[in-house]
């Protein structure tokens, strides 16, 4: 009996093999179609996908957003070819977009891009950031497991190369998984030994088996072959632990350049694809799939969701009701915040922002997030909600650790799973995960990034925490949306746009202002820039500033009142919200920005600018609106010089 | 006779415990006297530094940049007043500057800064970046260790707690350690188990022994008392491996919230200091050192340094004729470039920019640099130059792996020590590294960053790796100039600006423009923008571009005219080196800047741009310039609409 189950999978996995050779030549027929591409790891890992795909993942094939989908991630977005082989294999690609590898506005661009192709959970490419994402779509399973009740239970696999182990990103990120000791994670390691440069030696002598150990990871080892592949894959479903396979592969497998750097990253040359089909069994055949290997591949993987999909309709019949499956299942990602009742209480605006997304979340159960390690000092805790963590998945505070990238790259995961995810540091280590943020804007994911501290009013810590030019960095990011608020009119405004909405978003927030004014105005956010103050005169200027500066805007405009200057007064809380046709009219104008940060934040609109164009000191908040001239008079002498020479003109 | 010994020992040992509480003393005093910062750590780890400084450190107290000094960094910047407290023992500053802590313009800012202060290695605060830059300042002795015949052979010590070791750059610093066997670094790890919001636990299991182990680093434990201190001191400075001492410490020691987050980053409360005074021995008294303490910390540093510094005399006596000395001994950080002879030769920037690099290299051995294992993409290998690595510290090469984070801190380690390093990956990349970027603007140090493949001319690797905010991003940071040279001429010029001085410099260069102009200027670089073709006819527009865009210009400006519309076309090769006037000038004209990247580029000095504000496609270059309109044609009919909006205005 055992000997002949063995024999009827030896002869089913000799198919296998045939079907990863198919894959492989898909793959190297695409990029030299392309004329550009990767071949190396497509050569090198086409086994570890084709085993997973053909005889693990739960993939509805008519319904790439079946809701409790296994999770696959190409973390090595270079090696898209195989992805998008595979898709071929299961019908969601043609052959004639394979043949668009690459080209315009294809279904197969050079690296995966998320709601350009089917089945593409996520865009990747700069190294690491599908393996912090991953952590991100494990921890939504987690918390959705429990609240359907174990309805949704499905896996994450993520493939990644050596140089992604290399990234800092992963590390944090992996760290996190272990101790949430996310079990339904399982990454793929394509273990090949060779980067871009050189071999992997040169720049890493990592015992990877106790770096894994260390962060509380089951390590499987597994050689390149369609048998250890697939044991290895089960023994990591089984696994109690997040768990890696180190599948040691061969780059560039069958190339005459195999197992070097050389075969990495340029299409390879006609001789070489030419020995390579014939020991790929393809001679002289291009974007050429053995029928038997398409139907045995396709069928496994429609009888496995035929199988367990009878489950699964049994199963969230009984959720039916549940708030969090129906919006999961209709996407419902905004929130109406319309009867905020907020009590201003001279608290700091970081505070009452605490407040409004206290209530948020005790309301609307897809808010899930937390910080790198500065919950307290952004006021982001949510606090009657319990912290997730290995004993308790339904806890939505994420204490991320003081890992500001990974914490960023998780929360595109737990957007791209159908939660509206934020999180929080200071405005200045918004650095460390810009490159996460970027691929937040790209993908256009709701994710809600909470930044205090938002400039030198921050004082004492000195200039390594005092942003300068961060803010515009941001702004700069098509898609992102960056709020400041002045003050809880416009707090609250900008907390409803957010959640009325489904873009990227960013609150940026000082760390102690207490202002509040009668003159701000909770629907003018829509609105991206308004008039806060305005004149009847003929003769005016016009001031425009956002968060904390727009106080020291409204005092200068008083003061002006006084020398015979008239003014209006504008708050851009949200630039990117603003129209042509306002920023054009406040150009026909004098406008005058005033800003704690580098001017350039307001060349859009002007370029008469009061602005901070050099690093901060160390010292109290009030020597250091001193010291860089932010005081009322200062401006104001600062706004008559502009008038002066304007009038020169 | 042992016996003996030992008591002495032990008897010396109570009196560091003394002075380990009087520091304990000063640092909560300068905390009160400010109002402001982090006593936890200071209470915690005023031992471990304590013991190093008077035990260990060679410094020379009369010049704090004595070449072979031991370099001491405090990674965990916020516990600055540790420093300061023993800089105060030391007699490098006074009670006065102690009690001026956080205050602007003086001695002890915040967090640590770079030349505010004597012996003050680095500028620290944001975590991690002082142990990535540990690293760098590690490579430096190794690489003049071999260079000086040994002359050179200082430790690297770095101080960090619980929630660096979070932080993805330590990761990557200290991988790169272990590969290169840095056995002069010593890590001292504040391990007190908590973080700002929480127990350590919450975030992180790691077991930090193996992890330490994975990286082949020596691991020491001992507890926070001044024979274990020292007994590991002196194990991790004999070890043949780079080192990491696990002190166990307590956050906040004798604090009545001592051992909890609550000690982290608040003044604590008059009752607390009171009771924990009384436990120091220091009731009553504020600033207050034992004078028996004083003087024997400041004999043993100062004896050990005179038996050292006799040894010393003698060595580097051996080497003054030594170039690398002597250049060392001046800070003679600059090279001239005058006569480079480069033949152009069709080939793309990147190729020429390389060839630059090499003739400096072979030329000047403070440059010192590599590649984030994109070497062999961005030009940047030293082709006669062999590879760093643990078995030749006199390689040039470094191979950073896919650690862009932990490239540009450990850059700065290496500027730090007197070299003159350069570092490179794709533009679009250079987010990794942006906290580092940064610190070494903030610095001000000679680091040369090399970004290439700067837009989508990329071509088919996708959005993902077309850069198109990155430009400005990097130009809005202070003190860093940003030159992106359109041809060999400027690429010269832009060589030969950044050797002639010591700015933090970025290189950003094109994936594969061959363009070459005989109107392009080596010379006018340091104008940063400067007139490449000029019209005679008195009714004319400007252009301004740079880099591949200045070639679009060009051949736009020679299609406009056979329409009658004559142009100026300028270079804007170094925004930052362009002064006012020019700005001013090129304002009063109808100016037309043109850009791969989001317009806000050109905002300084025109609102009329053509630019593209938002995230690229995969595609081949040929197509993604029609689809985004940067073909001559598409230009031509934009500026003429632009010109036909300003008539009608």
């Amino acid at each position: 009996m055992l000997d002949n189950m063995f024999n009827k999978n030896k002869v089913d996995y000799e198919l296998d093999k045939i079907g990863i050779n198919n894959l492989r030549g898909l793959t190297i027929d695409m990029i030299q179609k392309a004329n550009s591409g990767h071949p190396g790891i497509c050569l090198g890992a086409a086994g570890i996908v084709y085993v997973l795909f053909k005889r693990h993942l739960i993939l509805d094939l008519e319904d790439d957003k079946f809701l409790n989908r296994d999770r696959f991630i190409l973390s090595a977005g270079h090696g898209a070819p195989l992805l998008y082989g595979l898709l071929y294999l299961m019908g969601s690609l043609t052959l004639n977009d394979l043949k668009k590898l690459r080209k315009i506005n294809s279904k197969t661009p050079g690296h995966p891009e998320y709601l350009k192709t089917p089945f593409v959970e996520i865009s990747t490419g700069p190294l690491g950031q599908g393996v912090g994402s991953s952590v991100g779509f494990s921890i939504a399973e987690a918390y959705l497991n429990k609240l359907t009740n174990g309805v949704i239970d499905h896996y994450t696999y993520v493939l990644c190369g050596d140089g992604e182990l290399e990234e800092g990103i992963t590390y944090e990120a992996l760290s996190l998984a272990g101790t949430l000791n996310l079990n339904k994670l399982i990454v793929l390691y394509d273990s090949n030994n060779v980067t871009l440069d050189n071999k992997l030696e040169v720049t890493s002598h990592e015992d990877i088996v106790k770096r894994f150990e260390s962060i509380g990871f089951l390590i499987l080892e597994a050689n390149d072959n369609p048998i250890e592949i697939d044991e290895a894959l089960k023994k990591a479903k089984n696994s109690l632990k997040p768990s890696i396979i180190l599948f040691k592969t061969t780059i560039g497998l069958y190339s005459k350049n195999a197992g070097t750097n050389l075969v990495h990253g340029k299409p390879l040359d006609e001789d070489d694809i030419f020995q390579i089909k014939e020991k790929l069994g393809l001679y002289n055949s291009a974007f050429n799939v053995n029928q038997d290997v398409l139907e045995d591949f396709r069928e496994n993987i429609k009888t496995r969701f035929k199988e367990y999909k009878k489950v699964f309709n049994k199963n969230i019949l009984k959720e039916k009701d549940n708030e969090i499956v129906k919006r999961l299942i209709n996407s419902e990602l905004t929130y109406n915040l319309n009867n905020l009742d907020i009590n201003y209480n001279h608290k700091s605006l970081r505070d009452l922002s605490g407040e409004i997304l206290n209530k948020i979340a005790n309301d609307f159960p897809l808010l899930i997030g937390g910080s790198a390690d500065l919950s307290s000092s952004c006021k982001t805790n949510l606090e009657n909600i319990e912290i997730f963590s290995a004993n308790n998945y339904l806890g939505r505070n994420i204490y991320f650790g003081i890992r500001e990238h990974a914490m960023a790259s998780i929360l595109n995961g737990l957007a791209l799973s159908g939660l509206r995810p934020f999180g929080s540091t200071f405005l200045t280590f918004s650095d460390y995960m810009k490159p996460s943020i970027r691929l937040t804007a790209l993908m256009n994911l709701p994710v809600l990034y909470i930044f205090t501290h938002d400039s030198f009013t921050v004082g004492e810590d000195g200039p390594t925490h005092h942003p300068i030019e961060q803010l515009l960095s941001l702004e700069l990011i098509p898609n992102l949306k960056v709020y400041r608020p002045y003050d809880l009119n416009e707090l609250i405004g900008a907390y409803q746009e957010i959640f009325k909405q489904t873009n990227p978003s960013v609150l940026v927030l000082p760390r102690d202002n207490k202002d509040i004014s009668e003159k701000t105005k909770i629907d003018c956010i829509k609105l991206g820039i308004y008039l806060v103050q305005d004149t009847k005169e003929e003769k005016y200027i016009n001031l425009i500033a956002n968060g904390e500066e727009l106080g020291l805007a409204l005092k200068v405009s008083d003061n002006l009142k006084s020398l015979g200057i008239f003014t209006k007064v504008y708050s851009a809380v949200c630039l990117k919200n603003a129209d042509l046709k306002t920023i054009n009219n406040l150009k026909k104008d004098l406008t005058i920005g005033i800003t704690f940060g580098v001017p350039d934040y307001f060349y859009k609109i002007t370029d008469k600018v009061i602005g901070l164009n050099e690093f901060s000191l160390s010292g109290s908040k009030e020597e250091l609106l001193e010291y860089f001239g932010f005081i009322v008079e200062d401006i104001e002498s600062k706004i008559l010089e502009i008038i002066n020479q304007e009038n020169s003109y």
